[in-house]
């Protein structure tokens, strides 16, 4: 596997855009397109929030037949709280990208990150969407990268190369996430495309999988958002010997998954709300890997554990209460915490449960006095 | 039922002392003393941390046959993950009081707070005991209330009277609290005692439904400590017809020991690490009462929330993101939102769920600069 340049466009049949459509009022990017030039197959994973927002509602009605060729995307405004004409007005996105590529409908899907409660301005995104397609081109990913951003520092790209029973197939991505601040939420988003020809069970259970281990396995403040999705497309123009059973080629192929999604994950963290520190948790010697994991989660979510990596001040007793306060049968003697240095910018966190042979682990950011700031100032 | 005067010594038969014994640095009162003229029913409840300090092992066992005299409280040090002698410690330490005040060392409980991870210093609470059993008194409830503190700003105490079948009864209490710093662990500890007689089983029952609606309502920081205890003991000498069956004055006794109790909750989340406001937090018609409470603590529990209402920013949607995240099936168009002034020092949140009839209720405190300061450079 290799990282190679280029992002969201580097699989062959990819073409992305992105440009400002007055959304924001900041001027900077707000609208991106991904476009493939023969449909793909495509699978999603979406936010479990009770409450979402109106283009996931849209995009996973056009994904049950997991078909994708074109995903169109605005920052800004997040469409959710906003009713029957939220619907509509996602619905009609994707109608008139696809009139404009002239493709069908159904395989247009949407997504949006932003402000919530505010009517989705349609007729800027309208506007704007012929330029859009007109300048879609191979060179564009970084602005569509940009175009999807809302409180992030920076994009968040990536690609890579493997090689599959001989040719050599490209994965690309772009995501964006900060932590979740509303009414803007800061939703996380990452969109991965693929020349890989691969069934779509396969694509589903290689996206799930990923999934678990980086975006399922970060936390900058514990707050789910109501637009979270991923969705990884595959146009099989790379021509490799189409994968539909599990094996060589489909363990390689999730190897470079879960290398692209826990990248775009890290760099998430990184760009956490006022982060200054880069926090990994692992639980080792867990009965199970859920148990681990959730260990790890309340260490990483403890408040108190954030503003002691704040505060370069290591201190074991806070980590030892947020992994009692579980319930887990684990006692005084039996808990080992190892830290690494807590003056550097990148904390390591070991806690070892001496209850079996399972690990798990996951990344957050500290609690700093810019958090407090950013999301008690913000409005 | 009516406010009186007082606190922990306000029932018949109780005295209290507090004094300096040497484990703060400050020189503040760090050891204190309750004790019955003679052996109380008593019950408690304790923290569910799975990982508990020494003096919460040794008085669980004692209150095993729900009968206690005495209990003696030192602050500054946590005896948790102490060990052998740390168990050896706590157990010490109320023999050394038993013997002082010639009663059963096992009617002799034991609670400590402070700092985790370091030796009680045993020595210095054993040379101070005489003098604190010597200086027991009726007057000495306030020295006795500071003894308890760490980090708390102010001392927390109460006292009401009631009339039970034509006998006057006093409930008096103290507690302290203040959110959870490691490692000083500002534990939640409360002392109740009263001078009603009652059957065990009944002060049990009524104990725990007052701490449901009070000390299991209040959040600061979602961290549960590893020395959390309430202790009541009820020593009959009010002479009251003894309540041992449900009824009118069952009722009466648990009406004031709620008022006791949510009084002390709202005290301990006011005087939160660097709050600025209070905050309580109503779920309403909600399926079951489970689920009222679990929404309200989710919203309390919120960082964005708490954040929001720090900056005086009334923001729906980051109420509405944390019920979602629950995964209970609230829809847009069900949940709605009010709030009182966000501008004001205390601040309500009021959600309908539109699921049933249920209700709950929680307090917290805002997540401040302060918050992150206290606990960031704490060591």
């Amino acid at each position: 596997m290799k990282i190679i340049k280029g992002a969201i466009t580097a699989a062959k049949g990819f073409k992305a855009n992105g440009l400002c459509c007055g959304i924001k009022r900041s001027g900077k990017p707000d609208l991106s397109l991904i476009v493939s030039d023969i449909p793909a197959t495509a699978v999603g994973v979406f936010t479990k929030n009770s409450i979402i927002a109106a283009p996931l509602v849209v995009t996973k009605k056009k994904l049950r037949n997991q078909k994708a060729q074109a995903i169109v995307v605005n920052s800004g405004n997040a469409n959710c709280f906003t009713g029957k004409f939220g619907l509509i007005y996602a619905q009609k996105t994707t109608e008139v990208i696809a009139g404009l590529l002239k493709i069908a409908k159904e395989n247009v899907l949407v997504s949006s990150t932003g402000i919530i409660g505010k009517p989705l301005p349609f007729q800027k995104i309208k506007k704007a969407s012929a330029a859009l397609v007109k300048g879609l081109g191979k060179t564009k990913s970084h602005l569509a990268a940009k175009g999807i951003l809302t409180t992030d520092l920076s994009t968040k790209e990536i690609a890579v190369q493997v090689r599959l029973g001989g040719k050599t197939v490209k994965i690309g991505a772009m995501a964006k996430g900060s932590g979740m601040i509303a009414p803007n939420m800061a939703t996380m988003l990452a969109f991965i495309t693929t020349d890989t020809k691969m069934s779509a069970p396969l694509l589903k259970a290689a996206l799930k999988q990923a999934c678990e281990l980086s975006f399922n396995s970060i936390t900058v403040d514990n707050c789910m958002s109501t637009n979270d999705m991923v969705v990884l497309m595959a146009n099989g123009l790379a021509q490799n010997k189409s994968i539909s059973t599990k094996g060589k080629d489909f363990d390689t192929f999730c190897a470079a998954l879960k290398v692209i999604c826990l990248d775009l994950a890290k760099k998430i963290v990184k760009d956490g709300e006022g982060a200054t520190k880069f926090i990994t948790v692992t639980v080792n010697n867990a009965k199970t890997y859920a148990q681990a994991k959730k260990a790890a989660f309340a260490i990483a979510n403890s408040n108190l554990v954030k503003t002691a990596a704040y505060g370069s001040n290591p201190n074991w007793g806070r980590v030892a209460a947020a992994v009692g306060s579980l319930g887990i049968s684990v006692t005084e003697n039996m808990l080992k915490i190892k830290f690494s240095s807590f003056a550097k910018k990148e904390i390591g966190i070991a806690v070892d449960l001496s209850l079996g042979s399972k690990t798990a682990t996951v990344y957050t950011s500290d609690l700093s006095l810019d958090y407090v700031k950013i999301n008690g100032r913000y409005n």
